[in-house]
């Protein structure tokens, strides 16, 4: 049996142990170090990397090596070949997209769910890291003021996905399954999704996936009077269409904050027309819904409580490092019918009791990191009060910048800012072919300096420029700073003031 | 404009720097530390952990503290509340399941993709990210033979995720929307799976989330004869009659190394079958792949380079820590065709110019961490001579045990074994109400311990014990004693030899 007979390989094997705790010790402090440097440098790199398609593969063998190689020449490659090729989104003159934001807490949270490795598809493979993450997603729901029904304290419960992409996937495969247990279990041609022209173009990927026919995802055009917002009256509309022409609609998703420009649907409104038509209300926050943990902010949640399912993203905006999407839901149990799977070699008693969770049910697959620890570490090592500091400091760099972005007469701010987005454009007075031609060339004219980093994006057909304020190390002085290229980029593109 | 008017938080706020270096270093090396510390002491842990559901409740406050708390507070509760109810997956006495790989290189390799926190959902997002995913996965690829139809240096390509669960998810979306293409999008109803009843279970999961019909998913009947392995047969005789009934066959998932009792399909064999009825042929080699870098093992792969993909787990053999699945397809433009978003704000130049890798088209979601950096640090530190020892270094101590269970005549082995997990259970001479019972009691009172952790599986409708070597730290030694520990409840159940 088995068939590992002959020949048997040599005995030097015995040498090799690749978790030699002082071993670890030595190069997991040297690695500190290099990554503490490259903190304290970080101004010294270009944002945007500049590096040629193709660059790494004339740095690196073609084969992977067959004897080991020693951390130093590891860690010279990734200074000489990696770091280059870097867009650096710790840098503070990162204001693309949307940041990503980091802090010391969630690094070491993160080194310990590293550590641990615990796999945990069910309670009983690492019972601390299930209570934890439950006890973990009870307090951020508090802190956002979410109601008990989304909270494991009440009769809901939340739980730590990578992405909103596979947050919205599993409430959607909730959604269809509940509605195709009414209508038939083939006729998934039949169910109609709802979101509006700005939700998150992962939504429709999320819908392809779960099998809805492209035909039957809605987008609803918003308009700039209502700053880009989904409108429930057009939805209700749209509702009443599809039911008429013998659809069903199933499910709609409100975006509290979305990418282009940090719109804000109307949840409450939503909620009454998702109530009317029996549908599934998701609330996506992904970057906005950090900023409600503020008293000024929480406004825009509204209505969440009549939703069926929420998610925020605190990797955009909560210090947690990637990856970290909250998702809460007031059905788990809804969730669990899609997506449970109970193979003999995973039963136990404790699951059998139904007195604990099993997030394998909750989600795509089946092994999950302990990524509570690094949430967990952010809310302790921070506290609240620094949290909200945190928002409120990015909030009120992002008004400077308005401020002056308005100050200046040849732009103009394109969308109101509600967050730390600002989204404006180059509009000199005077006549220029193309104004959209315009703010592309300044925005290559300032992104190929390396100094500054920011996107792009076109919303009722005005291509604009998004300065989202909010890497984790950006002071004042940055912001002060891109500005002034701006200003010198827009002056030699369309003369000074 | 914006929502901060007043009153305006207060001023000290600009205290708070969530990401200072030094403050960093000194936390960090800190926690590298504590870690270090975990690990040297890992043998003086119970494997299983002995908590009762909820025990963490009472540990933690109802809600997250408003002042920042220090870091020794947050390791002390570390120390105190988490760690005893961990089920620690890094002891060598971890037998169950199958193991979830570590090493120092991956350590290093996590903090290092931790540290640059880089989005990368295209590749200007992160050129350096991108372009190492490519190479780390060609290099994977040529160690396990896999022919250049897989590569990036050939016509393929492939990607890291998550888990197999998403691998899959993703090549049934291709293979789905390459089969409406041709039956008409609304006809989901006529497509059909194929699998076994070994199969690991996420594959069911999976096929429902992307909208197949329960009833449309095969799962062919296994027999011990042939060690619980796919019959090609079978499965041609299934197709047929769905196609006989006006349905359409579409994926064939083949496993090399299943969970239960590591079974490995015929892959040439299916791959006969998949091409006369046009389906996409998927092998999943969670597990087995890892070895199949070892010539010895290579054989259980022959048939793939006929397969559409192939997916493999370093996080389970090959020491990278969780998570870390490896995707290799032959046609990328078949993934991206269902994934693929192109929204605006993510429109750049590179991407344009098509002349390179945009992973966000290739998976679920949008945003991905740099995992690629693990890989590759356990390739480059480790070199292909040490991974192979380890895999031979396993394999040898599961054949040890093998062969202990084996010259017991109260115990027999129930499949054979191939790779490092022995199947085996307490089938003593003499009468015994129930074996399965035995066998349950057996296992109880082992685990009970918390020296050993072992699971069950059921094949062939009988019950039995899964004895996984291949936790990282495991020596002979460890192997020993949980033979010990075996012998000893078995003497107490049903007396010695």
């Amino acid at each position: 049996m088995g068939s590992l007979d002959s020949p048997f390989p040599n005995s030097s094997e015995v040498q090799f142990h690749p978790l030699d705790p002082e071993e670890f010790r030595k190069q997991a402090h040297q690695t500190v170090d290099f990554i503490a440097d490259y903190c304290k440098n970080i101004e010294n790199y270009p944002v945007l990397s500049r590096v040629e398609p193709g660059y790494l593969r004339d740095c690196l063998p073609a084969a992977a090596p067959h004897e080991p190689e020693t951390l130093e020449t590891i860690l010279n490659g990734v200074r000489n070949d990696i770091i280059p090729g870097m867009t650096n989104w710790l840098s503070p003159n990162f204001f693309a997209y949307f940041p990503a934001t980091v802090s010391t807490a969630a690094f070491l949270g993160e080194m310990l769910c590293t550590s641990f490795n615990s796999v945990r598809f069910n309670w009983l493979a690492s019972p601390a890291a299930t209570e934890l993450e439950t006890i973990v997603m009870d307090w951020l729901a508090k802190l956002l003021k979410l109601p008990r029904s989304f909270m494991f304290r009440g009769t809901g419960g939340g739980l730590i996905r990578g992405t909103t992409s596979e947050a919205i996937l599993c409430t959607l495969v909730a959604a269809r399954d509940r509605a195709l247990e009414k209508v038939g279990k083939d006729n998934i041609a039949k169910l109609v999704v709802y979101g509006s022209d700005q939700t998150h173009s992962t939504y429709t990927k999320a819908c392809q996936i779960a099998g809805f026919l492209p035909s039957n995802i809605r987008s609803i055009p918003t308009l700039a009077d209502t700053d880009f917002s989904l409108d429930p009256v057009q939805v209700m509309r749209a509702m009443k269409a599809d039911v008429e022409a013998g659809l069903m609609p199933v499910y709609v998703c409100a975006t509290v904050g979305t990418t282009s420009s940090t719109a804000v649907d109307p949840v409450k409104d939503l909620a009454d027309v998702a109530e009317r038509f029996d549908t599934w209300l998701h609330v996506d926050a992904a970057y906005a819904g950090s900023a409600c943990i503020c008293p000024e902010f929480r406004q825009y949640l509204d209505g969440v409580e009549r939703a069926d399912s929420v998610s925020i993203s605190p990797h955009k905006w909560l210090l947690t490092y990637l990856d970290c999407c909250c998702l809460w839901v007031k059905k788990p149990s809804l969730l669990a019918k899609g997506l449970s799977i109970d193979p003999e070699y995973l039963r136990n008693k404790p699951s059998e009791s139904k007195s604990v969770v099993d997030y394998k049910d909750w989600q795509v697959g089946v092994g999950r990191r302990f990524r509570a620890l690094r949430l967990w570490l952010v809310l302790r090592s921070h506290g609240v009060a620094n949290l909200q500091t945190h928002i409120w400091s990015d909030v009120r760099m992002a008004k400077a910048l308005e401020a002056l972005v308005a100050a200046d007469p040849r732009f103009e701010i394109v969308v109101p800012r509600r967050f730390s987005l600002v989204c404006f454009r180059l509009n000199p007075p005077g006549k220029f072919d193309s104004v959209d031609e315009l703010n592309r060339k300044l925005l290559d004219s300032i992104n190929s300096t390396g100094r500054v980093y920011m996107t792009h994006t076109i919303v009722g057909g005005v291509y604009l420029l998004r300065f989202a304020v909010g890497a984790t190390v950006t002071e004042e002085r940055h912001v002060d700073a891109a500005w002034k290229l701006i200003k010198e980029k827009a002056d030699a593109l369309v003369g000074k003031i």
